[in-house]
């Protein structure tokens, strides 16, 4: 990193009202929404166009119906994902990104390509720690 | 979404060996390193230089030693941090990032700084919903 990029990234948050290195900040609870297992690829599956609850369900494989029920729920209140009713008999519900859920998740699949595309260093790391101070 | 974006991040996506939307892929784990709580932000607190351990502990509000240091053995065997034992006396414990870890980190901190810049949004957002929904 050059002190460029250190005062740039200093600026960038000092500008901010919110932090997350902050205990009390709000901001900790949407990361974590973002960030758990659950949402994080909830809102990657979604970035690829609006889904209904089972469809979602199939693409984040291994969710279940009520661990993904209640990060919809919560990824709705916190303006990220819109819940869309249709009028249609049977009654069809349909889930998709807001622009605001949309912006965020750019951010999160850049950082999830990043570390699937990691993971080749990341399998050898662990083989010289465990192999030099035994494994966790 | 345009559709241009929507084919470069399936060809993004498509190349690469591991997906963390299959249950069984190790880059979970790793993802999971990344983004938990702690260790998302003992990543951005060392992406501003290497601490030791009693400093990361101050910047990581909120944080236990327990869970520091269960945090910081993770983001070492996965190769993300680096731990450096200083021969001084007493003996001095540095970390800092990897060349890998700064890497997952740029990534992780533009979706933090993305979440913090969206707050105000956010908790307009769950105004709204408390108020025609109920509070969760």
């Amino acid at each position: 990193m050059t002190a460029t990029t250190q005062d740039q990234d200093d600026q960038a948050h000092d500008d901010l009202a919110y932090n997350v290195f902050a205990k009390s900040c709000p901001s900790r609870g949407t990361l974590e929404h973002v960030t758990g297992r659950w949402g994080g690829l909830t809102l990657g599956a979604l970035y690829e166009g609006s889904l209904r609850f089972n469809e979602l369900r199939r693409r984040v494989d291994g969710v279940s119906e009520k661990m993904l029920s209640q990060t919809l729920h919560a990824l709705e209140r916190d303006g990220l994902v819109h819940r869309e009713a249709q009028p249609t008999n049977p009654p069809r519900v349909d889930y998709e990104l807001t622009p605001l859920g949309r912006q965020v998740t750019e951010r999160l699949l850049a950082l999830i390509h990043c570390v699937e595309g990691a993971m080749d260093d990341v399998l050898a790391a662990r083989a010289r720690y465990d192999e030099t101070r035994g494994a966790l």
